[in-house]
């Protein structure tokens, strides 16, 4: 099943950087989580705020991510992340490349679930993710 | 070869939880590379900004990471970092195991390497790993 | 009225500095926001977790800050922040005193609201301080 | 004397929000310096990573920042920042507004040094904003 994927420009800021002058790399999960959520608001055509209430859930936490840094990035690169998804029942993965220029600077990959409330316990729990949310992906 | 390791408590703070009220894991890589610093001036008897010019050196950016989330955490959150460390020539290895209450809740490992300036570029590049610095960690 | 302070010593870490390897201000603001809570756990005997069941509200976020920046402090500096909150009836004061070896080096004054969940937007709304809240700052 | 300004578009992420659903204020401040860079970036017409190289400097740390929060902003705003800039000798004055749907959620106003290297100290030490600045700055 080919899924739908995104392409977004981000901006390494000084702020990102760290005393080597290179990005912090902690600030890379930042601009993942975001890229995510950059493709699930363009496939379901809503934000993430929207969603929470559309889709009656509590987010997509993680429960594995893996990342390879291949180039180091500094303040004031331009940088593009694509973004591509592959669905399971509860969770899904969720493939990030990090280039400048055309060169591979991260590759990063992630598992997520699909969480709701759980009123049991005040926590969360997993859940399927919902058809209606599967179908807008499917391309 | 067994080499020394490091056990730190953080508190999982209000600013580091997202909408959902448990952590945003981008906040656990800050929360490792403090530990990798942390089992360092342990080691080394000095602080990152002291080995920084010790050893003339620029720091120990990562080429991998890989991360279990197994449990979520929340602030209000004691958790305890446990850190090891086993070396290569030019990099090295880092374990990290959080956990809250002598639960495992996050299993990080990394790959870093050891860098120094490198004039030519005006960036940095990798080198051996000092003696000195192995031998402190030889326990 | 003499109202309860709270010193605590904090690490600047690495990922907390730019690439002038000096911290990046805004991670004093996430210093001071952690040290707002923590004289409140400490006044109030428990976490800002269980705050929020136990008092049934959703937080104090700032309505103002002011910060002067008189001395940079960079990573391994162990720093201390010196809390102390003057109360209004929804609203108070707190003044932060960030110190390195007796150094004054940040000087922060806030004012935040207390807060609840406002059922008629589904968003939040001030509310007095409750009796309960102020008794334990009185010293 | 009229000096440049400039206005940017900034999404409000969900890691940048908090547990009570809205913006974790240290976030602002995060996008108010990545604002004075974008400005100076326009003004100065290269990224501040060739800044420092082409005038030598070594950032404009701030001395003061005093900001109001009027409206919370959460994740999925898109928020618009202006910022303009007064200027003294070694000293400037930067003022954000941001703004979400016209209307103004958080005012800020920061007072910057310019900075070089000091060799003297291995620290940082005040200078005279060079003329070369002021001069693309006047419009």
């Amino acid at each position: 099943m080919t899924t739908l994927s995104n392409s977004r420009k981000v901006r390494i800021e000084w702020g990102d950087c760290d005393p080597a002058g290179i990005i912090f790399y902690p600030r890379y999960f930042e601009i993942f989580d975001a890229s995510t959520a950059a493709l699930f608001e363009r496939a379901l055509g809503m934000t993430k705020f929207k969603q929470l209430k559309h889709f009656d859930f509590a987010g997509y936490p993680l429960v594995r991510t893996r990342a390879k840094f291949i180039r180091p990035t500094r303040f004031g690169d331009d940088v593009t992340v694509e973004t591509a998804v592959t669905f399971g029942r509860a969770s899904f993965e969720v493939a990030h490349r990090l280039s400048r220029d055309g060169e591979l600077c991260v590759e990063c990959s992630e598992k997520r679930v699909w969480v709701v409330r759980d009123p049991a316990t005040g926590g969360i729990k997993s859940q399927a993710v919902p058809q209606e949310v599967l179908a807008k992906f499917d391309t």
